[in-house]
């Protein structure tokens, strides 16, 4: 595998990969066996860029790399780049919906010459009284049922806005989006909850707060309202510290996320796919019912989806 | 009842009362039978004010009062000057309580003179596991208490913090605090969900969403975080317009509170004290599980809970 440098010779693939998110944007050269070549990466995310943008970008990420024979070389995209404020809009797949079916949902924004001919991959959206939308997740679902023949189960995808899906084999049943992540950040940064998080957050307390949060969302997921007070409380009355109130904030969301889709959870360990530090906590809390998590690699999953929508096996 | 102005007589008053709260002060002077003689605001709250300002904030409210025979004059206050960023702070009672005590736990602050005695009343706290604050809302109840002799139940208490008690007679047994209010402010603002907020807020479809997320919020209180974004796959997926979107967020927040303490709801009317539009909102929620809320007139209530600090019947 190469990275693409001034003064390196040019790489040859037969393919690109393309996980172009929000804050971040992820290129892979693949040759004919599916083996990486290349690999690069920028922080021009789709958050970042106007629409006329996208294709400086692209080519940037893409420098050094070249089709055998000279010829066009394909980019297959997946993620927020197909959004409506994206490059160009990718409709979304319904859901339930067979995820081998993404590269027919495909749309192919123009570029100025004809090096790299992109396609961007649909995401998946659910209707019926129970809306919700994915981008990018539906990529990885497909890698991980790639990597995973005959998987059945529920999938956790921890993030800023977790994703909690249904998949049996290629197929997406059902899926709900929480705003676990982001509610973290805005209760610390803009409520009163932040008088309480001043400090250090990091320190030998957070721990044990992350324990007792967990524990009381798992229990009782119905009352976050209420409990989200209690981090409050317990500073101004039992001398709770940042740290403490920071683990207790994150372990309440956390557990209630996980005690609220307690009923989708079986047997089997649930795969995780997200952040390793991330994933680790939730397989604590999953531990603290009972359950086990099983954390997939997020780089190897989006590959192996990006993959498998092209028609490779993993 | 008199409001001061300049050019005014000075007032005679028996004893002041005082609701002094984070964002204003409001004070009533009152004659020997507990009639009121004398209001005025001031938006001099306790957030506004450093320590050494609240004498002169009390002073200029009370401009143009005296005491009967120009003796002192005494100033009972509840509310948020106890705090501890307050003007001097009031300790907690401890719940269970009986709030007829309230004056037992009252604090001093020192005046530059002697014309006003000022005193404040503590708040309620709650420990063992179940950590819990109010400060302001302890005489507001027993107000209700006095004004409904022998009423027990729970009382729910709309506002930013939402506060539930559970009273019998003039005891406090248990109470929970909900963020409801500020839930609603910090992700209309902060999150991504501002994005489905953007625009008018109050046209025709407000009224819609805010029954459609009660009845969700209802349903499946312990499903917040995910039915949150449903506000924004709502306006992705379904041109939901802001004013539904911002119905749909108050309702679901409101439906989850009342949803979440529906095992506290018995058979009798629920009081609702709180601002008149958000306890009709409240008692529209209460309706759609078949209970009752009843509005209480919240100056009415503070005041006589200020008298029956005092020792006044209502």
């Amino acid at each position: 595998m190469h990275r693409c440098r001034e003064g390196f010779v040019a790489i040859i693939a037969e393919w690109v990969a393309v996980d172009w998110g929000t804050s971040n944007l992820r290129a892979w050269g693949l040759d004919s066996g599916g083996a990486v070549v290349f690999e690069n990466t920028s922080p021009k995310g789709m958050g970042k860029l106007q629409r006329e943008e996208f294709p400086t970008a692209l080519a940037e990420v893409l420098a050094g790399v070249s089709a055998a024979n000279d010829g066009a070389l394909d980019v297959l995209i997946c993620g927020m780049a197909g959004a409506r404020q994206g490059w160009l809009e990718a409709p979304y797949l319904e859901a339930p919906t067979d995820l081998s079916g993404l590269i027919a949902g495909a749309v192919r924004p123009a570029m100025p010459d004809g090096r790299f001919v992109p396609a961007i991959l649909p995401g998946v959206c659910q209707k019926n009284g129970n809306d919700n939308v994915m981008r990018g997740e539906e990529t990885q679902l497909l890698g991980l049922a790639s990597l995973r023949p005959g998987f059945s189960g529920v999938v956790c995808m921890p993030g800023t806005h977790s994703k909690w899906a249904q998949l049996s084999g290629t197929k997406i049943d059902h899926f709900s989006t929480a705003i676990t992540g982001e509610m973290f950040e805005v209760l610390r940064t803009h409520s009163v909850l932040r008088h309480s998080l001043a400090g250090d957050l990091d320190g030998p307390a957070r721990a044990d707060g992350f324990a007792a949060g967990a524990a009381a969302g798992l229990e009782r997921p119905e009352q976050l309202l209420g409990q989200l007070f209690q981090v409050r409380a317990g500073s101004l009355l039992s001398g709770r510290t940042p740290d403490w109130c920071a683990g207790f904030l994150s372990g309440l969301l956390i557990g209630t996320e996980i005690g609220s889709n307690r009923h989708l959870i079986g047997e089997a360990p649930v795969p995780l796919i997200g952040s390793a530090p991330l994933c680790a906590l939730y397989a604590q809390v999953l531990g603290m019912i009972g359950a086990k998590g099983e954390t997939q690699d997020a780089t190897e999953v989006v590959l192996a989806g990006l993959k498998a929508a092209r028609g490779f096996a993993a």
